[in-house]
């Protein structure tokens, strides 16, 4: 019988090139390396649909994907069989049998994100892969500020890293940022992210909070659609993908 | 002006053989790696000493170690000195000068040890590398009643693997077993610790919650003295030494 199985995964992304399937390099890929272990359980070639990319560093605590087989096996035979194969660095944490016309791609809602920046002085020993560490002291009220203005819908082309013929349109649903003892989480949900969107989103909002940058520069960039106008990159390793909403 | 320093030291243990310096190999130690440090900052040989050793692949959350350094400079600056050239796997979370007849490893009243099973079914992704990952379900009344036995002053010379001519008695305040959505952690107090004795008590209680030994078997051990009767050594990387009291 012809079945398609959704995958929730879950992945430590700093070891790997990102999600992406690759010619060369394809066992430094999450996708990769879960397609290997699927091909060696179906005795098939099976290519798998993430919800999306993430780069190289990028972690996942709910990545989601979806793959065809014509079997009998049912959906925790998989869970179990991809366990037991994959590197300790990959788990799946879910699998369940869905409509045959689902894909992880086209159907995704919301995705969230999150950013999470290391701001105690005393550096990280145990979270040091998955925080940006920046023991500084932000000023919350001009990032809030800064955040509201970039949710809704707009062009976001001026916060993205690579040049596309398609729409830089896309829906920011929420900018929550969580502020602890030890850390500052910034949640960032919206129906689609270009290129670098996150990393450049909050390497603004960071500037603005460091007071390099006032939150006025936030629409300035939005309008004039200039990447030199936001501010930097913050490194992939603080960047998780939280959760995929269909 | 001679002064006492205390440090309190937070360590990922993974990559290192211990706390212990060595003639060879002292690079891949805690101790080796701060007194490097301190030898850098100091311009001296400075010899540190430790609340006591921590074996290879355990961490620490608390380690606590003093030395002594004839200067003007404060605690503060010692602080950031070692956080700023020490590897990202190790920081020290405080320092403070303490009166000159401090010891870290003679005046140490009582230390907890933590050690943290992970019985959830999906692989831990994210703490992979600070747990013990067993998915079984383990009894958890019978693993209470086991751990009341070894509370108090007890001979533990079977619940240890290095043979010594000192004595074995240790008095264990308390064994505490908390149970999580995905794991358990057992914390245990005691005014001292024989070598394994943690990750051997750890061992018979897993072994106990399986069902392959009865609690019966503790009392047994203590008063046999024999290990053989006691259950397996659990890894190292499942072991925290989580807090030492003064």
């Amino acid at each position: 019988m012809n079945k398609n199985f959704m995958l929730t995964i879950s992945y430590d992304g700093t070891k790997y090139l990102g999600w992406q399937r690759q010619k060369i390099n394809n066992e430094k890929t999450i996708q990769g390396k879960i397609e290997n272990v699927l091909k060696k359980m179906t005795q098939n070639n099976i290519q798998i649909i993430g919800s999306g990319r993430t780069d190289t560093g990028v972690h996942a605590y709910k990545q989601v994907a979806n793959f065809h087989w014509d079997t009998d096996e049912d959906a925790k035979y998989v869970l179990n069989y991809l366990n037991k194969y994959l590197p300790e660095d990959i788990a799946v944490t879910d699998v369940r049998e869905v409509s045959d016309r689902f894909h992880s791609r086209y159907n995704v809602k919301n995705k969230t994100y999150l950013y999470r920046i290391y701001t105690h002085n005393v550096p990280p020993v145990f979270e040091r892969k998955y925080v940006y560490y920046l023991p500084e002291i932000l000023d919350l009220n001009k990032m809030k500020k800064a955040a509201e203005c970039l949710q809704g819908e707009h062009d976001f082309k001026g916060f993205s890293t690579k040049s596309t013929k398609k729409s830089t349109v896309r829906n920011i649903n929420e900018i929550k940022i969580n502020v602890m003892e030890k850390e500052i989480d910034i949640f960032i949900t919206a129906n689609g992210f270009l290129y670098n969107m996150v990393r450049i989103i909050v390497g603004t909002l960071i500037e603005i909070g460091l007071g390099e940058k006032e939150p006025e520069v936030v629409k300035l960039a939005l309008n004039e659609k200039e990447r030199s106008i936001a501010g930097m990159t913050v490194p992939g390793k603080g960047l998780i993908l939280y959760s995929v909403e269909y």
